[in-house]
Order: structure tokens, then sequence, then C-alpha cells
């Protein structure tokens, strides 16, 4: 007689800024899962992540046709919600374990998937040690996310290969444009890109300029404190050699005294503060400084949601991360993420490892300083040999009517079994 | 005997602000010309549009490789230089008409091609009556383009639907996005796009909600007064029925007493003028008055330049204008325009008409009210069916490495004859 498999649920949850991808970890998640239906129950999604389970507003997925599912891979934003919540301590708020054990057992979760960064990765943590702590056998696995790319110990974020792509992409259009204008109108086209503490977005403006395609492109870093002459002196340069010249900042460069560039205490004509950019402040900078015709443009949203010119290595990997966290799951480990390992950039050729948790959460990783040129506004070849891989290939979605068809989950609840619970 | 052909060469210029897809254009103009290569000499092209001509600084085509005009048909911006020059009347300043028979004489240009908007079709019209004023034979053919749409009799001007796919895809994308963060983060998304004069642009954001796929949007039109108040409402109610909402928001709204709503009259903590933007100063409105987290984008450039989501529409009717051009010159047409006939908007079909440059300069084709709702923050249905056809299609550029590849074109210059000539 074979072994008496235990089956148990899963909950799934997204956490943190979306991207373009992260629902193609949760199809990832959800289509393993499907196939392995002896050992896992039904996937239960958080309805806005951490949320979700506290408020025991669950998603029955098991709703969703094969085909929703599906196009998941293909539909940017999380499909179920997302949040910005962090689980504090057990000693500092025991009452949220509690809860989460308390909605964990009336239904059967034994799996617990986190899709997030940094922070969701030590939520993630502190769920797998549940067993541990508080004797509630669960197993925590972390699916890696976020546009910021700054994850350990995996080689890139399921996420970034995405923006990185848009950004490139978008920052190679803008200059081909700035290029025809220049002769009697803008000169110097500048975008703001995200990432409040490393530079990987805005590196990413660098592979707009290639050996065929050279772009004169001035980046700036919030790994280097922005210097205003020398700015002005490398805009200028470049400006005298191509007749015009591309900046693309980050919105977390700051000046020499630590404080953010964007932050400059605008006010409107009555007084009141202004919350603007970085972008129209490089803008006046470069206008005052060389009194050179500017745009300026902020990508904001557009460059994580843009799932029309998402990379395809990101979607593939993103998909990958989603199966891998399940399959760890089903080996019996806990408090590990998947991670993307790469064995060569040239051609690229990734595989799939792992990371425990413990060495992930609440770790960091910047950009490396060689990843940077000398005069701190341009990328390196070692920088752009690991970027370029990231952007390769294309995953357009499905259009109807000229617009992308990206799915609406139907979303269903899960009925509730337990009283309310106030966050 | 056959009758002797007197052939000509032809000059094209580029004018204005650049599109996604002007460079189709080019390639029309240029492949059709080879084609009867018995009636057009050479094609030479204006660096940077009609300076080109006023500077004698020509560029011959012919050294083009066939492979690299066909290039042009997915490149984005002017390849051989756009530029802002109004020529003025006749009267106001012969000397340059004087220069510009001069040029085409000792170049033995015969046929004039000039592709840009409003304005440039007041230069084309000017040009073509050379043969009136001053004695010169010429035939001058406009090609439309222009993001803003407002050319008149033509049912859209090709450069535009590449704009509106690229607003309505984003403005999607963007919105979906929030959707997801909204619980915790994020309830209102701005983003300001072009169009200064007419609300053509904010319009194509309307697209983004399709009966499929509702979302909450608010345009805000330059043809509508900003009613703080009443916007204020409007957004409420879209964040209490759907948790969130995105806002469109044109850079020519203006405020009942006629300004421009961006003109707020910034200072920094110096006293120093700011030039922002108007998504800003909309984020600042939303956060005064609803106290609702906000993110705000400025698509800039990169919407007029995002060749790779344009509409096959678009690039299809952008090069048929070219093409179109060529052959009204060759029946011996000038002072023409080629236009886009509409024959049926589902499906759809359309057709090339011409028109009268008399009838088409210094003419704006403005929004017709019955496109703008009743409460003036949305698109009716009757706009609906004018803008859906424009997006239709996709036409994705080659990538290599993850990028698009755009052609650089060598742009050999003509051997100069004239003297120098002082702009």
């Amino acid at each position: 007689m074979a072994k008496k498999v235990i089956k148990k649920n899963a909950f799934y949850a997204q956490s943190g800024g979306v991207t373009a991808v992260i629902n193609a970890s949760a199809a990832g998640v959800i289509e393993t899962a499907r196939k392995h239906k002896h050992k896992i129950g039904k996937v239960y999604a958080g309805r806005n992540g951490i949320i979700g389970a506290l408020t025991e507003d669950l998603i029955d997925t098991s709703k969703e046709s094969a085909a929703a599912v599906k196009a998941l891979r293909h539909t940017p934003s999380g499909a179920f919600g997302s949040c910005r919540y962090k689980l504090k301590s057990l000693e500092a708020n025991k009452r949220e374990y509690d809860r989460l054990i308390e909605v964990f057992k009336a239904h059967n979760i034994g799996y617990f998937f986190y899709n997030g960064g940094g922070d969701s990765a030590d939520t993630c943590l502190k769920i797998s040690q549940l067993s541990e702590t508080m004797g509630y056998p669960i197993q925590a696995i972390h699916v890696p996310k976020t546009v910021d790319n700054d994850l350990p110990i995996t080689d890139n974020c399921p996420g970034f290969g995405s923006v990185a792509k848009y950004i490139a992409v978008s920052t190679r259009e803008a200059s081909f444009d700035v290029a025809s204008m220049a002769k009697t109108s803008t000169k110097v086209f500048i975008l703001e890109v995200m990432g409040r503490h490393a530079g990987w977005i805005a590196a990413a403006g660098g592979l707009a300029s290639t050996k065929d395609t050279e772009i004169p492109i001035v980046i700036l870093f919030p790994e280097v404190s922005f210097d205003k002459p020398k700015f002005l002196a490398k805009v200028d340069a470049h400006v005298k050699k191509f007749g015009y010249c591309t900046v693309v900042v980050s919105e977390g460069v700051k000046s020499a005294d630590g404080k953010f560039l964007a932050d400059q205490g605008l006010r409107d004509a009555f007084g009141h503060a202004q919350l603007g950019g970085v972008a129209p402040v490089v803008a006046s900078i470069v206008k005052e400084g060389l009194n050179l015709k500017y745009h300026w443009g902020v990508a904001d949203y557009l460059q994580r949601a843009a799932r029309h010119i998402a990379s395809k290595s990101d979607v593939d990997q993103a998909y990958a991360m989603g199966r891998a966290a399940v399959e760890l799951a089903l080996k019996g480990k806990n408090s590990m993420m998947p991670i993307v390992v790469r064995k060569s950039s040239k051609p690229y050729k990734w595989a799939i490892g792992a990371a425990p948790l413990a060495k992930v959460a609440n770790v960091e990783k910047m950009m490396p300083k060689d990843f940077i040129t000398d005069d701190g506004f341009g990328i390196t070849n070692k920088c752009r040999q690991y970027l370029e891989p990231l952007i390769q290939g294309e995953d357009y979605p499905p259009y109807k009517n000229g617009m992308p068809q990206y799915v609406r989950l139907k979303n269903v609840a899960v009925k509730k079994k337990l009283s309310e619970f106030k966050l």
C-alpha cells in the first residue's frame, strides 16, 4: 500500500511594487501546483498580499480557467492585488502570527508562497519559522520579484529585465528623436527612472548606446554624488561633439550633502510645497548652466507596467521561479528562495538554483563599483555584459483591436470561517 | 520616337516635431521615386528640413542601399534631421525665396516634397507658388505628418495613430499597476501627454478602457476649462467605486482664466523659476483636495518616438502618403497633399485622396465637441469609433540582442555649388 500523502492547500500572495512579469510567476506557481494535485490541494491567493491572509480574504484560484491562468503570463501588474505591509517581529506583534496560523489552520494551508522583494523575503522568513516558533507546520518559499534588482545571491531579479528593456528601448527612441530636432530645437533630453537606492535601472539607459548605434548618454546614478560643474561639463562636451545629449537620471540621485536632488523645496505661487520629480530639477540645471533647450520625461509606473515590451528572458525566468518554488515545496523544502544562476553571458545560459531565506532577507545587493565608469556618468563593459542578456528576446502579448489583451481574473472569494480581524 | 521626358531631381525634407513613422513616409517617397528614374533623377534630402535647402546642405539619398531605405519604415525620428523654421511671406523675406530658387536651379530640382504639419503645409504652399510668383517651375507636394492630428480634410494624420496607441497601451498598463497597489499605496495615477491646442492625444487615453476591460479614467482636455471642484469630485467618485483612478492630462489644459495649468509660477528654495509639467500640478491638487496617494508620469518624447509599439495602420498610411506624394507629382500635380479617406470604421477601410494645399495650410482641425462627454472628462462612442481604427495592428521593428534595430543613414552630402548663405 502506498504511503499516505498528506494533502495541503497552498497560499500565494504578491507583495510590494508590482512588475510587468510578477503574474508570470503566479502562473508558474498555479500551473505547477495544478500538476501535483495529489500533494497540493487548492491554491488560495491572498487578496492584496499578506493582508488577504490576515483578514482571511482568500481567492480561490481553482475557479480560474486554464486559459485565464495561462494569460497571467502576459499580463502586467498583480492580478490578486499587492500591498506594502511588513510583518513586525514575533515579539513585537504576536497577534498577527497567531492570526496567520488561525487562518492557515482554518483553510488547511501547508504551503506559503510569497512573491516579492527584500521586505517580503523577511516576511516569508518569519512565516517559515512558524513551525519552530509556534509549532505550526508550514513550508514557506519566497518567489523573487523586484524591479530594483537588489536581492542577493540570485544573479538577477524577475521584473528587472523588463524595466531595463523598457528604459533601454525608450532611451534609444527618445535619443533618435532629439538627434533629429537638435539643429533648431531640443538639445538635451532628460529621462527620470526608478531606483531610489541602487542605480540598476538607470544603468539600463546605457544599453541604448551600442557599437552599432552610438548615443551620447549621461547617467546620474544614486551611487554617485551629483557634481553640478562636472555634470554640466559632460553634457556640454556631448552637445558640442554630437549636437545633442540624453540624460538618464535615477530618482534617487543625491547631492553631496546627502539630500535628494529632487527635493528642491519647490513652492507654487501661493507658497504651497510641490512634489516634483528629479527630471525637472536637472532640466533647470541644464537650462541655467548651459542655456540649452531641453525636454524631460518621467517614466514612473509606465516603466514597470510595460508588459508590451517585456524581456523574454525576464518572462521566462519569472515563470520558472514560480514553478521552482512549488517544486522546492514538493521536495519538502522550507525557508528557501529559487534563484537565477548565470552559466554564461554569451550566449546567455542560466539555470535555477536555490538560496536559504536567512541569507536573502534584509540584504540589499548594490551595483558593484566596477559597473560604473570612472567619471561616474556611464556603464562599464562589465556592466553591459551583465545587463545585456537580461533584456534579450521579445514576448509580445496578444492584441485585439489594437490593444493588448490583459486578463482580469474572477477572483472568487473563499468562504470565511473565522471572525473578523482588525489590521 | 517617344516624347522626351524632362528628368528632374527631387527635394525631400522633414519638418517640425518628428514622429515614430515620419521615416516611413520618407521610405515611401524614396522607394517610389526610385521606381520612376525616367522622370525623377535623384532624391536629395534637406539636412534639417528646409534649412538644408537654404544652406545648400543636401543629402544624396541615392547613396543609401535599398536595405537602408527599407529600414526607414521601422525607424522612428527624422533620419535627415528636422527643423522648426517657418518661411516668412514672399514680401517679408524675398531673399530666402531667391536662395531656394538658386539652390533648386543649381541641383536641377523640379519636385519638392515637404513632410510636416500645419506650418510646413504653409511653407510647402509658398514653394508651390514659385512658378507663378517667381517664374521657377516646381511641383510642390506636402506629405502630411503630425502627432497633433490637426490637419484638415484628411481623416487623420500619420504620426498620430502611433502616439495614440502608445498612450492607450501605457494608460491601460499603468492603470493595471495602480489597481494592484491601491489597497495600501497609490490610488491615483496621473499621466501627462502632448497636445497643446487639441485633445486628440489625451482622448487616446480613453481607449485604455473598453467593455472587456473597464478602467476609471478622467481625461483633462485642453478644450475644456479646468474646474477643480468638479475634477476632484470625479476622481473621488472613481476612487470610491473602483478603489483607484487614472488621470490623463493634456499639457495644454488651461484654467478658467485662460492660463496654462502647468504655469503655476513654481520657485525653488532660492526663488528661481522652475519649468514644471502639468502632471505634478494635478498631483498636488489631488493630494491637497483628496489626500490620496498618487504617482505621476510625463511621457514627453517617449510617446512620439515609440516605434516599438507603433500602430500598423499608422505605419501603412505614413508609407502610403509618401508614395502618393510622388505619384501626384508624376501626374503633374502641384500644391497638393495626399490625404487619408475613411471608407468604413468597422471593418477599417481607407483609401488615398488628395487635397489642394490652399485648403490645408493654416487651418487647424480641432476635436469635434461631440467627441467629448457632457461632463468634459471622457470620450464619447463617436470619438471611440473614430480613434479605434487608427491604433489597429502592430508592426514590430526587428531586434538584435534585445534592442530594436533602427537604421542610421550615411547621409552623404551633395557637393555644394553655391556660395554660403547666412540664415
